[in-house]
């Protein structure tokens, strides 16, 4: 067992946590049975964990990474008891806006907790990289605290590559289809049908306004859009980039093919 | 944060923790928000546990109760961590065959490993009574291990209802839909159409022998037939029954109405 144990960060949403967990073991190459799949030890610590849009859009001055950082003490304490190495990840698109993922890495590193973690936006571009390189123009749907950061916008430049956005005034109604309290994503499960046509409509937009892909950027709308594409438009599923990274860095000879 | 944070001891297959823990957040009343769920703890230590049923069978000597035992260290290592209470299951029914649950409690009792333990079997038999107070035959599907300790047997009998299995040269069969290393449910995710076919098949079976539910009982098969019934034949997860346990052990004032 010199593989490395694969720690999750999750509760951000808890229902993203689970569904990377479940996309870990479907991108595990095994012999068919439970034991040749990963040591995953999955913490979902949501209520120690404030939003992270309301973080950056200043309606709450405490920084999600701090409680992302207990968790990962947590996880480091049972890493410690079963001997075993570990590599980590927060399936929250939003936790990865440098002014949270930064204090975050600085947390761990200042208390010796020595899990590498991985950055899901970064892996999604190796992902489009690997998978889908002759894309130019992706659109990118995000919770109104992604969006804010540009981060999306500035990680496709890097890459060559144009962002393309909802109109200003459809970000509210996506925002209310991951948040709305009633029948956003984060509060029904399985994703209300209000809300997954929603994600369904912004979707189509994106592509008329010249998408040739769209980023599922936050980790409830593959909830609600699961497919790996949509009328014909092709979907891209950070979660999936990060399970599969996660698989890779775990160990890379058991990486399905895609 | 008085309530209890909820461990899965998972990867007993790796998915029906996967499965335990959606189940355990779709059973949970929120206000919608993220940070109203519980802290749930999830280890998913495959590798380190033998298989159930070729222990129960005599093909491997290896107690998996030990494996387990780890898990659990390693749960409270972290549970210690963030000065947090827990309460733990196990979704494997085999695994609560007597010769591997008593030893694993044995074990945790011994290394002052303070988190209880809920039962499935005993969970799923008071689910029936409190949901279908009114079954009296109820036919079961389980892994051989299971059938052979005849554990279902007593305790719906202790409950005054009698047990339906399937007729003894089919459960081969059974096994195979759970087992094969080509298309079996521990194998292939999703399940493949072969292994659920298989498993429909054998539950019309047992409806056809006189049952008037059948009860899942191995966790890989809810997630072949993950409906709450299957051609009119009522189906029960003892999963479902689990997750609802768990929450109730957590905070009873965050159990969902079924």
């Amino acid at each position: 067992m010199d593989d490395k144990a694969i720690v999750i960060g999750g509760g951000v949403g808890p229902m993203a946590g689970v569904a990377l967990h479940a996309l870990i073991i479907e991108n595990t190459l095994t012999d068919g049975k439970d034991q040749g799949h990963f040591d995953v030890q999955h913490f979902s610590r949501s209520a120690d964990i404030p939003d992270r849009t309301a973080f950056l859009t200043g309606s709450d001055a405490r920084n999600p990474a701090e409680g992302m950082a207990r968790t990962f003490r947590c996880a480091w304490a049972a890493l410690s008891a079963c001997g075993k190495q570990g590599v980590g990840a927060v399936p929250c698109n939003t936790f990865h806006a440098p002014a949270i993922f930064d204090p975050f890495l600085r947390i761990l590193e200042r208390e010796g907790i020595r899990i590498p973690v991985l950055h899901l936006l970064d892996e999604t571009m190796r992902f489009i990289d690997e998978a889908y390189p002759g894309l130019r123009r992706i659109g990118v749907l995000s919770t109104s605290g992604t969006r804010k950061t540009g981060i999306y916008r500035d990680l496709l430049a890097a890459n060559g590559r144009e962002l393309v956005e909802l109109p200003e005034e459809r970000q509210a109604d996506l925002q209310d289809a991951i948040y709305n309290p009633e029948w956003g994503a984060k509060a029904v499960c399985p994703v209300s049908a209000r809300s997954r046509e929603l994600m369904a409509e912004l979707t189509g937009l994106l592509a008329a306004c010249g998408a040739e892909a769209v980023i599922l950027g936050c980790t409830e709308l593959p909830l609600g859009l699961p497919g790996k594409s949509l009328n014909g438009i092709l979907l891209i599923n950070p979660v999936l980039a990060l399970a599969r990274a996660l698989v890779r860095e775990a160990d890379p000879c058991k990486l399905k093919a895609l």
